[in-house]
């Protein structure tokens, strides 16, 4: 083996690292939820705001849901029903009074994370949606699984069974 | 002149329409603040989240602050004060209660958009910020933008006069 063959391995090896070190690190691929297989999206807490909510008591949360490009992009153009790809995150925080500014509450810790992934043919039976419920990274339980479908088809079947609005 | 040069200059004006047209439709430049001349960033909407918010009565409004990429970075690395060249912007919408889920309330008609533009130099003043409130593109009066500083200054000096925070 010459130097600069040497010199080419470990090129390439620093370029592997390189590629395979972010999806270690950052991705924390966790596991998939239940029934649907969803796993939460690397880097969706740099994706664009959808639109924001309050949970009532005895939640008591303040949330926001964020979406990919995909997402963005058919909120923008009204497009319905949304197309493969669309993923939603909705993040959601425990409301807590601010102990600057007294009208205020704002976000404290944060409870769950869920996520909706289109695919009109792999989720055909539940809509096109695949669906995760996430606490602390982890998946929540089938049982839990088995009551997003129900109710996003009870209540927004007309609007492709999402109930986040875009926020203007 | 030739048909090149013609195809050259008409090229050109459509290069120039190209530039000038967004600034014109989507930067909406508006009218700047009183005091301070600030004016609402162009492409806010698609900033990254920083924070949401709920204001009780009698504004009773959901709340959202995005971020420039300054602002993130600065938010992610934890810098305080904030580097000049920070931009920060509020949403705010009338808070209602949802009609397909009944616990959760849900953004209405907007309301005000309010943005904190950081300079060091220029707004040596008022803690190196400067403000904006606008309703409908158009700032508020003078009497108003005169209350912006003293509140935050009182309540959040100790966070760079700001009172978001990132969430998580």
């Amino acid at each position: 083996m010459t130097l600069k063959s040497l010199g080419l391995i470990t090129v390439a090896a620093i370029c592997l690292a390189a590629a395979v070190v972010p999806a270690l690190v950052a991705g924390q691929p966790g596991r998939a939820s239940p029934i649907y297989g969803v796993t939460v999206p690397e880097g969706y807490r740099q994706w664009q705001m959808i639109g924001v909510a309050e949970e009532a008591e005895p939640l008591n949360e303040l949330r926001a849901v964020l979406g990919n490009a995909t997402a963005i992009d058919a909120y923008r153009t009204k497009q319905l029903p949304f197309p493969d790809g669309t993923v939603l995150v909705k993040l959601a925080w425990k409301r807590v009074q601010s102990t600057e500014f007294e009208p205020a509450s704002v976000p404290s810790a944060a409870t769950t994370v869920q996520v909706m992934v289109k695919d009109a043919n792999k989720y055909a039976a539940t809509g096109g949606w695949g669906f995760g419920r996430f606490v602390n990274g982890e998946p929540v339980d089938e049982a839990q699984h088995q009551t997003c479908f129900a109710c996003h088809q009870a209540r927004v079947s007309g609007h492709d069974y999402v109930f986040t609005r875009y926020a203007p």
